[in-house]
């Protein structure tokens, strides 16, 4: 090794000791007659000292000619610091350098390599091996491999496999759009690369595998936005001879040891809440329970008093802010201007205060007596000092803005925090979604996922009302998880695959070798996925996937460090039997 | 959970009792009034009882129409068997069933889910969901994840952080054929699926990661042999400021712990060679020392008798086959045919017994007296009862029909024990060679490999002889991992790449960001990489990789079993702006 020791290392015990370390220049400063270099590696800062009298005159020379970044091996002894650094592991210690050597000289980076640095997104990307330097950055990335060791050391303990499937597999039209791979070898056909390893692991359970994981790249072809990625990492799990309720446990057991050894967090209870209550009390199927501001339906007691708005709703519902009856009308018009954003699309909002004399007012006081709007605190458990904020319109879409408008009040209240965490399920999902464009029903969650059975008869007579042996986990309202119990019967995966439109031939082309794996003895099987960069960035405290991804790629699906995707010449695309339309 | 145990797991201690299990019926025998079920899960085999008296009719009659295959779950009192089975785990104990559900029927399989099976193998690659449930199958893959955990487990412990490197990257001309993926988002460019992650795992060194790993999938679109896949596993390491010494040591002790925690094996030393060497004593640059039988050359004692084969030959080299002195003319003939095969290329075989009576006698009598053969004898520390073997002819392809020979003599002798392991270093690798068909460098290793420090002026005059620093670890006469030192020197890093016949531009439009990493302090660094899949084939005491991969593809580059490679639609094409050339 070029190195004794690392820059993390070096304590009081080891003065006197002579040392050879290895690193990056961070900063340097010069006093009169002294010199200093705090050199970096990724176990931390060691502060190398050169001093007149002490030093070689041409070392001392040397070290003032070092630059940023510069990768320097030094050699000296460890002494004791004059003032030494609490705030810094290596911070009782200096080494008093008799031997410098520039491994490699540096250009000045073109942003700085600190925690808070002045380069923006763009620089950043562009030089991203310059970003992962960065504390933070790298911080990322260290924690997301403890994520994935403790994950592994979970699933091991509990005699799951890590199997590799295959990433050349068979493009399939439902789903998201596939990445694909023409074959040299198999002109005119095409490879697809996988959105999930859904169907051998489904097979690893037909041959009977019994508990499967792993921690596999997959692939969407789809629009990005800023946090989602083409390439991105799940930890992918199946289990045989398990009911909903054994997944449940073991995946709630799973985060429940990643809080405890990653962040030394006990996360306490992992409730459960169906889909149905989650969409009326929260108008989201992900709901962020760490605040309370539940829906509270007000058609009852706000119906039928002239208020045309409310009397033509299908829905009227509220939620009620805790402590904001003293917002300003200017905070109000800001509340009402956002619910009537486009992507929110409420028409107005309604507000009524519960002043702290007690006294109550509201916004539609031409329809509505004090009389009323105590009924509305009552319904609400409001008390003085609150602010209600009421939506109305059709059902759905006044649920989905309300929880919008939830979630911006948790926000403005300080509510969601980043490093308070809770974690819930959400079960009893719908079996299939009707699609208005395609005029067809699609699976909620994917074509393996099976009814409960007690709904099976409806799938003939009201398909949407059919639910899923389908959960998702929920982390501080981010969907960190999700799957469902399988069909493992071949003539309901047949019937499956008839409701979501397929034909018969269609069905076998792109799923036979999986229906016919279904009669060769398949088990009761389910499992899981969870979005593993979204786990880390959610255990980061952060709000971005892309930081804790080495390499990520930017909104156009580009790498701009290698400059990728790029074009490829006439030679590799007649081998692959394919042309561009691009001139 | 479906079962209170697994298949694996009751002893004599749980007799009384009452237990589930759930698995697959592997075979069953009826006798008279008692019918016996062998029932199979990844844990083990457990055998369920039924009998006249003790078992309700029904129940014994649905028991005696359950075939193979078939999914049960059966629940029933555990007993003493009374013959025990001393060869199962279970041996000791039988259940004796009061419930038993059909959880799935199956169809009988087109073949035995025995160990050894009756299926071919274009049949079980079809149903490779079915043949991955014979013990055999599962174990190796069961070995395969024991393998990652070890390595994990050796590299996590040594401060080695997991990195995930991206799988859609960019396109480069050097190296093996690309598997590329059309951008969709980039109309007329592709990305290119990762060959290694090469220029990655540099950049991370250039961020400071310090030690990396991963254990990652590879992509080469190459024609396939019987023992390549189009895309394989590998253990991928970098390190920094270290020198090759540390590498060979971090890495031997990665093998010698697999040995130990995977197979308890202690390995001894590992020993190391150079590639001279290596070519020079065995004639290949993975040369199989299990046995010895390593070259002598003859050019000294054996030219100038009047023999023109030997007289004209550049190089006359033979081994020496102990004990195989009574050899049949039928055998020696068996070894002329074999080296005179066209891939092998010998022109012929000359051959000298030392007779157990002390007599020598050679296939070319006529040109060398019994004290010349002595002589021979003497060089070969050849005693009574050997049979000397010599190829002569054009250097480098005589050393590689001899080393064919080897391999041949070894194998016949029985000297290649699959269970018996050795593991060696070969080190000092030419660093360039030269392609007579594009008349160009190329590199041996990769073009980011450094040369020797000493042999660098010698890349202006004689570049065939510079060495690098490149290694490749060998077992059992198989290449397991090799890797080199780096070259982390801008203005060297664009010689070697205009010394492959790179121009400026194509160097900087490829690789212009490692290039520009370079200047930004780049510390020394040098890692390796291990084909994953090889490496536990060699720890199975198996030739083939496949049965070490899930699902693999066969030599088209085809899954039959999802019958991939396969067109897709005019949308998809369109939409990806490409069009295929094949009607």
């Amino acid at each position: 090794m070029l190195r004794t020791h690392t820059c993390g290392e070096l304590r009081i015990d080891h003065v006197g000791q002579t040392v050879t370390v290895c690193g990056w220049l961070q900063r340097s400063r010069d006093k009169g007659h002294m010199h200093w270099i705090d050199l970096r590696d990724r176990y931390g800062l060691t502060q190398l000292i050169f001093e007149e009298g002490k030093t070689d005159k041409a070392l001392l020379e040397k070290s003032r000619l070092v630059g940023r970044e510069f990768v320097l091996q030094a050699t000296g002894k460890v002494i004791e610091r004059i003032s030494k650094n609490p705030n810094m592991p290596t911070g009782d210690i200096e080494i008093l350098v008799t031997e410098l050597e520039i491994l490699n000289p540096a250009k000045l980076p073109p942003f700085l390599i600190e925690d808070a640095t002045d380069g923006g997104d763009d620089l950043r990307m562009k030089y991203r091996y310059l970003d992962l330097r960065r504390t933070p950055v790298r911080q990322n990335l260290q924690l997301r491999h403890k994520m994935a060791q403790q994950t592994r050391s979970y699933l091991d303990g509990l005699n799951f496999i890590e199997v590799e499937t295959p990433v050349l597999i068979k493009s399939t039209p439902e789903g998201a759009r596939d990445f694909v791979v023409p074959s040299r070898m198999n002109p005119g056909e095409f490879y697809a690369l996988p959105q999930s390893p859904q169907t051998f692991k489904q097979l690893l359970m037909v041959s009977g595998f019994d508990r499967y994981y792993q921690i596999v790249k997959c692939f969407r072809d789809e629009d990005l936005r800023a946090d989602r990625q083409p390439e991105f990492t799940q930890i992918d799990c199946e289990m045989s001879f398990i009911t909903q309720e054994d997944i449940l446990n073991t995946f709630e057991g799973l985060v429940r040891h990643l809080f405890k050894n990653v962040k030394g967090m006990e996360i306490g209870e992992v409730s459960r809440m169906t889909y149905a209550d989650a969409m009326k009390n929260y108008g989201s199927d992900k709901p962020d329970i760490r605040f309370g501001m539940t829906f509270v339906e007000l058609n009852d007691i706000a119906k039928g008093k002239g208020f045309g708005v409310f009397d033509d709703a299908e829905l009227v519902v509220g939620i009620c802010a805790k402590g904001c009856a003293d917002y300003t009308r200017k905070q109000v018009d800001e509340l009402t201007e956002f619910v009537k954003r486009p992507q929110i699309g409420a028409k107005g909002l309604v507000y009524a205060r519960y002043n702290t004399d007690g006294s109550l007012k509201s916004s539609v006081d031409k329809f509505y007596s004090e009389e009323d709007l105590k009924k509305w605190a009552e319904a609400f458990g409001a008390e003085k000092g609150d602010l209600i904020l009421i939506l109305s319109g059709e059902a759905n879409k006044t649920r989905k803005a309300l929880n919008e408008l939830r979630l911006e009040m948790g926000n403005r209240l300080g509510l969601r925090k980043p490093d308070e965490y809770s974690v819930h399920w959400v079960v009893d999902f719908p079996l299939l979604e009707w699609s208005e464009e395609e005029s067809r029903w699609f699976a909620m969650h994917h074509p393996f996922t099976s009814p409960k059975p007690e709904d099976i008869p409806l799938l003939d007579t009201d398909p949407g009302s059919v639910r899923a042996n389908a959960y998702d986990m929920v982390i501080n309202g981010v969907e960190v998880g999700g799957g469902s119990i399988r069909i493992f019967n071949r003539e309901l995966q047949a019937k499956m695959f008839s409701m979501l439109g397929f034909s018969d031939e269609e069905a076998r082309y792109q799923f036979g070798f999986l229906m016919e794996a279904f009669e060769y003895g398949a088990p009761p099987h389910g499992g899981i996925a969870f979005g593993f960069d979204r786990l880390c960035s959610l255990f980061g405290g952060a709000d971005s996937i892309r930081d804790f991804i080495a390499f990520p790629k930017n909104n156009a699906g580009r790498d701009v460090m290698i400059d990728s995707p790029s074009i490829i010449s006439e030679k590799q695309l007649d081998e692959l039997s394919i042309k561009t339309n691009v001139k």
